[in-house]
């Protein structure tokens, strides 16, 4: 028997309302959990890797409502296509990344044609069950079915896990839009899994935990909302991040703010949201930047009162425009109705060619074009008119943060002194070098004699600042966050000069 | 002064809308043409290869309507990230194929900042001008940029032609999902291409001809419309194709005409719609097919009253789900309300793996999910149940056409009597395979002895008959439309033994 065994609780907000109306709530309630598990014991195994149990944990507080597990091939066609689903009831959500879970041949022959699976963590613990469908879909599939006069052996299988091809090539190349190897995600998760794919609803087992001290950060989008609703926000902006915040960000954050009070917001809330999953070797580990968040507000570069710091559990893409539009609608569904988007969002280096690998305005641009996302407020950073700004609902034009040598504070750049302000291409004065210098322009700007210059720059020298425990340009970064990366980075010259002395 | 020199011209119809609601004519009226064209002689001039005048030809008729001419940046993102353009008062339309006009960097040298530029044909001629939005977007963006203090050198920008970076891998990606060698259209057209793209409303200063003795069948969206008004059509049913019409073709067109009489239509239209622009090498060219077309209808095999042959101007990408949809589209713009998809259409075998490049089945469940499609009926061949089908309106299963040994004839499988039907894979008797099968099961059954077998493969046993004098199997194709074929192929051995012989 068919029935629904996940419960969808409805989340009552008047700043924005999840995507598909009801935020997915995959978690099975304590009491049910022993029998659930029960059931799960006798059922085939499927063993996650890390990077699938942060999708189960991201997929199963709700962060992708109205999916409520794994793809299956018709929602993955849908992202993979349109970056987006159709809602059995008409709507459209977002959807640009596919949540989907590999597996090998020899797993897919040890399903065979089971309705359900358990699947098993790294550690060898019961997680949760993927199975069948337990939506109100159901009832509209059945009434179809009975019209259509389909066949019973076909009923069942619509409502079964489901299992179909991993086209790796067609994923890679509609995802990010390039093949060139080098790409952090595609190579540590996707050339080396399965051929298959596996689809279905989940229901986990117990609550996902990192004990890596920082689960308390771990808000999930039910949470997060509870809490905007505690402080009576009339607003919330994210901010996402995988990097540490420095007086640039601030400059921004608090300049948005400033703004929703000129809108006549009277309590807006910052969601400061680092994300939390999978990032590549080279950026500054979950652990250091949250403490470094901390100091930010310890300093009171952002303020306390009005700012919320939680972790975005989602892994990291890297996939540019494509991600942004993910990233965007995750904190939809956590509440927010503004989203901060500055340049080249999720973007990185080209793997194979010296260039960026997407177009720097391309993030922004797509992100105000992306279906679903109509209902969100987004903040672009750049002056400057474009046509996407039409479909924007409410666009603020921001200003570009530079570095105010007389007032020695990131600043935003006013033209009546502009002598007075370092950029990227110092005297150029040229509204188009202006916006690339975005938040970086400070330090880049100290570094002229290189010759090629980008906002990714920035993090390369924060880290050669760092290393070399010389002081950024005054007002850069808090004092306090900037000892954090300090510490860092001389833990990360003795581990490697201790590796290098072992290898030798 | 902006002013609307495009006409629009505003399509009644009881069947189904244009995409936009009217219906692009980017052609100019007779009266206009002499003044345009003493302007555009002093513009800078593009010259446009064969590939682009057939887009030229496709825009200006409003088969991609609302499209008005080359996509600009916006429009071109939109496509390549959503397969649709939102337009400016809310819905969705599909547009899954970029439809751009590449220039090199002399050429982009050479325009300057003009705000217009003269088209020239590869004959030399002027052909059109690309220019300036002219439509009622220019006033929302008027009342936008007043409203928001934008400067008038971004306001006069925003209405010029648009040059932007022609991303080849990322579009190569996004559209074909590969980026293997030998992709027809991206190995012809895209890869020698400029490194820009140039956007704009295209004005036709001339009606475009081919003048190889078909330009008769080449009727626009507008005449088509007309046509079946004329005939008082109350169902027009749409078959792509670029291939010979058989008796499996043929048979599930009369099926479509029956079950939209069972359905209460009066008078269903067949529009018979092969594919006029680029194809590769070794389809079968487009003056061979239309003859063989006309054989069917004088043999009677498709019926002459309800049947109209027209030719589509557009070119072929080959790009499986992605294409499918824009086929799909520009049939909507052209009046058809039913449309009716196979097995992998517009698909190809992988350049360089041994196997389809797309998943067969993907092109019929894409095309049911595909945003701003909703409104057009789709009719997959195959019987059984997909979710896929939740998303079409007014789903009709077709069954499968398979030869029938007793009547000699294809015809659809009849389960009772399963021997008396070649298939593919003979006995198994499994809806999967014989779903597989598609239509040129009766020639590959002639052929079991292949190993690998696909539905690519009648097409390559039809050339073989063909050239070898063969006739295929009783009741495969009528015989006037197969003697134009042997022909064709006669033709073709004779063609490759004299070349062979003069380079010798």
């Amino acid at each position: 028997m068919l029935q629904a065994s996940v419960s969808g609780t409805v989340i009552k907000s008047s700043l924005i309302e999840p995507d598909g109306g009801v935020l997915v709530d995959a978690r099975v309630p304590e009491s049910e959990r022993g029998s659930k598990t029960l059931e799960a014991e006798l059922m085939p195994k499927v063993s996650l890797a890390k990077i699938d149990m942060e999708w189960v944990h991201v997929t199963s507080e709700g962060w992708a409502s109205p999916l409520k597990g794994f793809m299956r091939e018709n929602e993955y066609l849908q992202s993979l296509h349109f970056n987006s689903l159709r809602m059995e009831n008409g709507p459209v959500v977002n959807m640009s990344l596919p949540i989907v879970l590999a597996i090998d041949d020899e797993t897919k022959e040890s399903i065979g044609s089971s309705k359900d699976v358990g699947l098993v963590g790294p550690e060898g613990d019961l997680l949760a069950i993927l199975r069948r469908s337990s939506s109100k879909h159901v009832v509209d599939v059945l009434v179809y079915m009975y019209e259509a006069n389909v066949h019973v052996k076909q009923l069942q299988d619509s409502f079964s896990i489901e299992i179909y091809k991993h086209n790796k090539e067609e994923r890679i190349t509609r995802t990010w839009g390039t093949t060139a190897p080098g790409l952090p995600y595609v190579d540590e998760f996707i050339i080396p899994a399965g051929n298959w794919l596996l689809g279905g609803d989940l229901e986990v087992l117990k609550p996902i935990k990192y004990n890596d001290g920082l689960d308390h950060y771990r808000l999930s989008p039910k949470q997060l909302r509870d809490e905007f609703d505690r402080r009576q926000a009339d607003a919330v902006f994210a901010f996402q991040l995988r990097n540490p915040v420095h007086n640039g960000h601030a400059l921004l954050m608090n300049d948005t703010r400033r703004r929703l009070l000129e809108m006549g917001y009277k309590n807006p809330i910052l969601l400061l949201h680092p994300l939390g999953g999978f990032t590549k070797a080279d950026d500054v580990p979950l652990g250091v930047r949250m403490e470094q968040h901390s100091k930010v507000l310890e300093d009171g570069v952002l303020d306390h009162e009005t700012t919320i710091v939680a972790i975005f559990p989602s892994p990291m893409h890297y996939a540019g425009p494509t991600e942004v539009q993910w990233h965007a609608k995750a904190r939809v569904n956590a509440g927010a109705n503004f989203y901060i988007v500055g340049r080249d969002p999720a973007g990185m280096g080209h793997p194979t060619e010296k260039r960026d690998l997407y177009d720097p305005d391309h993030g922004k641009k797509v992100l105000s074009m992306a279906p679903g996302l109509e209902k969100l407020n987004i903040l672009p950073f750049r002056v400057g008119f474009t046509t996407s700004h039409l479909f924007a609902n409410a666009p603020i034009p921001h200003t570009v943060a530079a570095y105010d040598t007389v007032a020695k504070k990131m600043a935003f750049f006013d033209p009546s002194r502009s002598k007075e302000f370092l950029f990227i291409s110092g005297t150029k004065g040229n509204m188009e070098s202006l916006g690339d210098c975005f938040c970086y322009c400070t330090v880049i700007a100290w570094f002229r004699r290189f010759h090629t210059v980008g906002s990714r720059l920035g993090i390369f020298l924060m880290r050669t600042y760092a290393r070399n425990g010389e002081n950024p340009p005054d007002g850069f970064m808090c004092s306090g966050g900037w000892e954090v990366l300090v510490k860092y980075y001389e833990r990360s010259v003795t581990e490697e000069a201790i590796s290098a002395v072992a290898s030798a």
